[in-house]
């Protein structure tokens, strides 16, 4: 099986202060300001020909409110449509400029819980690749990635795997040789490492948004650009490098917690023999390839995440902890 | 139409001195030799899980033995034989082993008369992406793209978007508005600005193959490897900016006048509403977004390619004059 | 002898537009105006507590105004006044503020016919170091050197070492071992590789004024935020390593061809043995360690340079040629 | 007063074991080994035309050996040794080539009770700087700076500064602005920010000893260099910056805990009017612009020092309590 699904294209994430997360997003980090009413502000990277790869939505409590992947043609829609009915899933449709600049949409919550957008059209917005001189802040190119924190790894990989058509290019295991099981999954459409990683956590959580930059330099000038700006507390991670994906990282968070990796170094994942690189989960270099364990915020909090037709929060729970062999 | 085409996966040059290359290739630009036997070596990049991304084979004459495409199966290649024959162009099977490392492989003469490979089977080779204290000279991650040199840019660009099935990321006219005619194009099959630069030109001839490494930094420090290496006149054009494609590269040519591009600074292709971006001719930023010009032989040297039944060079033709509109 | 001399600490340029050259130096390459009037504009870099380093003042004709010297004491400048009158060499002060922000300073016609100031005093300014968030276009950090074409290397050499107490880090050669003379030669107080170069040309005239940048990465930042700041064609000479000095630079010039070295890749030059590096003028990668030769402008053209009693500017003189050994 | 010494210029560490020492100092992190014999290695860096800026010698237990400042002339010797004989301070004669390659030297006991050498001659060695393709490691260019903890930060601050004729650059405050004592400083010979650090904690003791790279990406570099070499858990501080000293680093200690700072990112400090830099210990960028709070080993551990007489460790003390007055 599989569908036409392109990338991930954009997050939403509900926030308690518009004007502080103003500040944060396009005076430290860089974003461009689309366009903004009095509930939203529609924000775009410096790559990006669309109108947003990220809508900050004001709310009264933070949560994610959803991650959006395009679709190659609008009746992908219709065949996801009648997909996701036969699975009995959670589902809506968003009408046109529903969410400003995006045609007709489909929002589901997944298996796992997350709520999920699919969408075919999208405005145009103008490009800023070559107007070197506007870049600012962490000089952010794109959205490569969103990473789920899922209670049941197993299934929700098989998932997105045997029924959407995603490929898998790193996994994570842990247990002897004799009786291992899935702990984390990279997943891709697009020829990256992940538009998708799923890890065996309590959840529904959103762990992260990756935001792609240049290059690590780009990273450690973001920092600087970050701290002068009053957020040096803000940055929750020490730039380093993972042994999954190979990433160069700096992970950030903003007033209301919402975590976003600014993220580089990257590989091409798809030559049709590939086979995906098993990490054990007690490999030292798996997660944090060289420097310092990651502060305790970052391996315990994460972002609720909102429930596609009531808007309320989705119920946290353990991860199964049946053994799964993969 | 099209075919399930993942990317240009690699290219083989005939070269006068096998030892001089390795020297070149091996030394300086630090390729990872996979394997080699009296008359070709085989290499691959960084990133690489194939057995070669470059092959240096040695001949008479310096030439472009071939470029190669990887293809989704195995039964692509025959749909590509039937499609082929149907036009009537110069083809043969390259059978499993013939090159090294490769299984079965069809081989045609474009309808620019470039030698060009399809194939799907490549032995593996170990990955040594992470193994970062054996990263040499330039640091090439991977193969990107082949520039070629055509006599009928308008019919080559229609053949390879409308028959084989790329797309156009970006694209160069000539002319005044009313009598516009294309100049140059940036065909894409996987999602990057492209696997083929198509350039109006006398030809058909390689003007280079590019390759891509991680950042800009990287790129000037191959430079001063290079020149340490006491390849500083291999160096033809020093390190800048395109405008097309908003590549960062240096250029530089081995011993026989073979030319590389180190290339990086890429962008996201595959949205489904994008739109090529138009450059004319003569904007001065298009080629050259700053720095000074490119040298003479920049501009006028290239790379004879090879007959793929006779071995034989094919004869260079003026590009035809005809103004054609796009 | 010797003086108590601490480094370049400054340069005046005469500008035709000082509208166009605040667009040029403020919003292009990101100097900082400390202060203005409707004929000055005084500028300083990141690093800078100090009032200026590069002063802009309107002129109708283009030329260097004059370089200035920071020495280490009040007194070192009636010490030096007193030399000066002794060798008899046009001279004159400059009383407080008349150039603002400065304390009393000397200005002399040097024997090369260059105007050189020597100054104490400087109004301090706020010192933009860690304001990373205010860092725009070039992010220079601070004024570095002055490359002074002269006519008679070999004297001019000989009064800056023996009578100002100049060292020599480097120096390059012209002629047959046994008949070698000076070309040029690479001369400091502060321990880098020079605070003024000599080179051995028609002048008085100067070459360039070089300011210093973190690393090679912000120079390759700088040229794409002056590319598109409109500034592309000011670029004059793309970026490379020269083998003199092991600079990593890039030039560019201002609306009235003043030309700026951007440059980074210094090393320590105060061990008490150090041994000038010795080059020959013919050795290619002296001057281009790697990458493409200069623009015939970078070869030929050179501001003229002011004199400090008439304020006319000193006529141009062939270099003299007699063979010098040193 | 003052001495005419000119800068840090190598130190000399007991290690336990000297092929587990040189495969990290010269395999992993790029030392140039001068020359070996069997208790001892002498490694120099890459910009170093002397014979060695770190000895490595085999001791029974890890220790700082000493650190040496070299002087401007063999009379500058003589003068220090009146001067520290009139002070009472333990000190030796070191006769020329008892440490390979150095000419007569004088090794004292600092009054914080550090093993401080002063030497004026050192045997040259070949100069790598432009031998890019034998860079590799960390591509340390030079020795920078020595980090001492002291007992009595205000009394040895003020030595250094009155007696030897060191200058301020930055310092650190504890305490309210009326009761405000000295807890850190940064002292330099060479116009740097520093070439001896000193923190008031317990004492004698080595933090650390800075090295000076190019640039911020080449200490990235150097992380995954050493990760791939198997010394993953030897970077023991994730790279980060300073708000002292404006220092880009990353902290990385040898197998006998001897720390190493791998730092680029300073500025000059020679202006006659330089006004130290004002911190307090509370501040929370002051040690941490950005980033994570550094590990408690970087905290607590330092190397202990030896007594230049007996060989001994030196006695560790606790800081005095006593509020100063700056």
């Amino acid at each position: 099986m599989g569908f036409d699904i392109i990338r991930l294209a954009h997050a939403e994430f509900n926030v308690t202060d518009l004007e502080r997360a103003r500040d944060f997003y396009v005076n430290a980090l860089g974003f461009i300001e689309t366009e903004a009413d009095s509930n939203h502000i529609y924000l775009r990277a410096i790559e990006d020909g669309n109108h947003h790869c990220l809508v900050l939505t004001k709310a009264d409590t933070p949560s994610l409110n959803h991650i959006a992947y395009r679709v190659g043609s609008e009746e992908e829609l219709y065949k996801l449509e009648a997909f996701f009915q036969a699975q009995n899933l959670p589902m809506r449709w968003v009408e046109k400029d529903e969410e400003r600049g995006q045609g007709r949409a489909l929002r589901i919550q997944d298996p796992a819980g997350f709520p999920v957008e699919f969408f075919f059209e999208m405005e145009k917005a103008e490009r800023m690749l070559q107007k070197f001189n506007q870049h600012t802040g962490a000089k952010i190119k794109r959205i490569d990635h969103a990473n789920c924190l899922v209670t049941d790894i197993y299934c929700i990989h098989k998932w997105y795997m045997e029924e959407l058509g995603f490929k898998c290019s790193e996994y994570t295991v842990v247990g002897s040789a004799e009786n291992e099981r899935l702990w984390a999954s990279w997943l891709h459409r697009k020829p990256s490492v992940h538009d998708l990683a799923l890890v065996n956590e309590r959840g529904p959580r959103l762990h992260h948004i990756g935001f792609w930059v240049d290059d690590a330099k780009t990273i450690l000038d973001a920092c600087d650009y970050l701290a002068a700006s009053g957020y040096a507390l803000h940055i929750e991670r020490s730039p380093g490098r993972h042994g999954t994906s190979n990433a160069f990282f700096v992970y950030v968070r903003d007033w209301d917690g919402h975590r976003l990796e600014l993220y580089t170094g990257d590989y091409f994942t798809n030559d049709p023999d590939w086979e995906p690189i098993k990490w054990h989960l007690e490999d030292p270099q798996r997660a944090t390839f060289w420097g310092t364990e990651p502060p305790q915020t970052w391996k315990k909090e994460a972002m609720l995440v909102q429930n596609i037709l009531t808007g309320e929060l989705v119920e946290v729970k353990e991860p199964v902890s049946k053994k799964v062999t993969k």
